[in-house]
């Protein structure tokens, strides 16, 4: 997906929250926002936002000199979802089709975002989620090919939603590679948020050698890029992945909550839908 | 009020407006944000929000080349508003206190705003804020204070709140000096926009001398500031107006409908709350 141009005043909104969670020091908030004000011209609008996002991010690390201002909101988010996993386990037990809830619980965990929602209320969200229908829903194709796939890579998003892709993956009960970020950027999961939502139990956890909040191929690993092309199922979850992934003709299937109006325009369904979409279906 | 750090993404939403108003050309209006980013590190966070807003329309105005991209928007503005003129005039013929009515409909007024409101909707918001208790209601101290003053100064806002002033001032029935900004910025209203709205047929009509959507005095004809001073009650329009004038020591009573967050919160009232605010009072 391209960059928009209501991208560009959104990507001063993130940057000014991000920063408030690093400092506290309103010169210093706003030597970040000059920063980010003299990128602007240096955005191309074919470039995905996550691209952006990285410089934006990397400014307010830079500035600030807070290297993971999101940490302890991070670990809360982990901490949160895991004292809710026990009963979504039993939910999943008592269901006529486990798999099906499990994607939803999956997409529901995508609303821990401190990007583009910071304002979620998690197990209200969660609720709201599980019971509203996609707006584009291949699951059906979702389940025929997962049935089929033997080398499936999960491309994961935030730290918190981990815990909710845990779930997913010990209800597919398939080999998982689990992907993270190469570092810290906003709150999407890294190697340690991984660890701590306990998904080196259930799946083989790589870093996509990327610190974009997405995935940018063009500056992935080799070693990634090699296990990206290899696989025959590609779950990828939340909007960075699609912003960074959407135009790929690749067995990727997208879980997500549209929670900004331009990726939401984007995919043709409104803010606050849930989507399963596959990336090869027309 | 000085300039808050949320009103910065807020600045590139609005000259992102202003812009696609303007023009239809996508690099175009790219061009405006990319210069607009190089304004950032030069907002003093002490100035009010109307002395940045003054350079961004600047800038949306040299880089499109459209002088003035709100004319049509305004001269729309005011053909609704002179519709609705008769039916609110019969309503004011009928109230019991038709000071008070006429003060709520100038409020109500307020809520044309293509800067901090693009998505009014005209007849539905005038009844919200004509049944609506303001959160802030020095009333009674303005009535008081009209009944003794001699010289009244009325601060405009916006192309189209003009028809709804022109009411309040109908109904005050006193001399009354009616302020425009000197050349066009958003929407708010210049001579012509006075003219189209009649109200040379009730009140004097001067410039500020000064083409910020507010009233910065720094920036004011001395011709206007020698009126200004004079003046023993000075009603201020909408958010530029406060937002330029809120520390002033003067007789002046605010009349505005809050639109936007930080605005709100400088008032210590709720978005979407209206305001008759006494600058004396404490």
């Amino acid at each position: 997906m391209k960059t928009y141009l209501d991208c560009i005043p959104c990507f001063f909104k993130q940057a000014l929250f991000a920063a408030r969670v690093a400092v506290d020091d309103e010169a210093r908030i706003k030597a970040v926002l000059d920063k980010v004000g003299m990128l602007v011209s240096e955005i191309p609008l074919n470039s995905s936002p996550p691209e952006t996002g990285r410089q934006v991010y990397k400014t307010v690390r830079e500035v600030t000199g807070v290297n993971d201002p999101f940490r302890a909101l991070k670990a809360k988010s982990i901490h949160q979802a895991l004292a809710l996993y026990p009963s979504l386990k039993h939910m999943l037990a008592e269901a006529t089709d486990p798999l099906e809830i499990a994607v939803r619980l999956a997409i529901a965990g995508n609303v821990i975002d401190f990007g583009a929602n910071p304002d979620f209320q998690l197990e209200h969200d969660i609720q709201e989620v599980l019971h509203k229908e996609p707006a584009i829903n291949h699951y059906q194709g979702f389940k025929e090919k997962l049935a089929r796939a033997r080398d499936i890579l999960y491309l994961g998003d935030n730290a918190g939603e981990t815990v909710f892709d845990r779930l997913l993956i010990e209800t597919m009960d398939k080999p998982v590679t689990f992907v993270v970020r190469e570092n810290p950027v906003i709150n999407d999961a890294t190697m340690e948020d991984a660890l701590s939502s306990g998904l080196d139990e259930v799946a083989t956890l790589v870093s996509s050698g990327c610190d974009a909040p997405g995935t940018v191929l063009g500056s992935c690993s080799e070693q990634f890029l090699a296990r990206f092309d290899r696989a025959d199922l590609i779950i990828s979850k939340g909007q960075g992945n699609y912003e960074t992934l959407s135009h790929e003709k690749r067995p990727i299937f997208f879980l997500l909550k549209a929670k900004c109006p331009v990726i939401a325009r984007d995919l043709g369904v409104n803010v606050g839908d849930t989507v399963i979409k596959d990336a090869l279906a027309s």
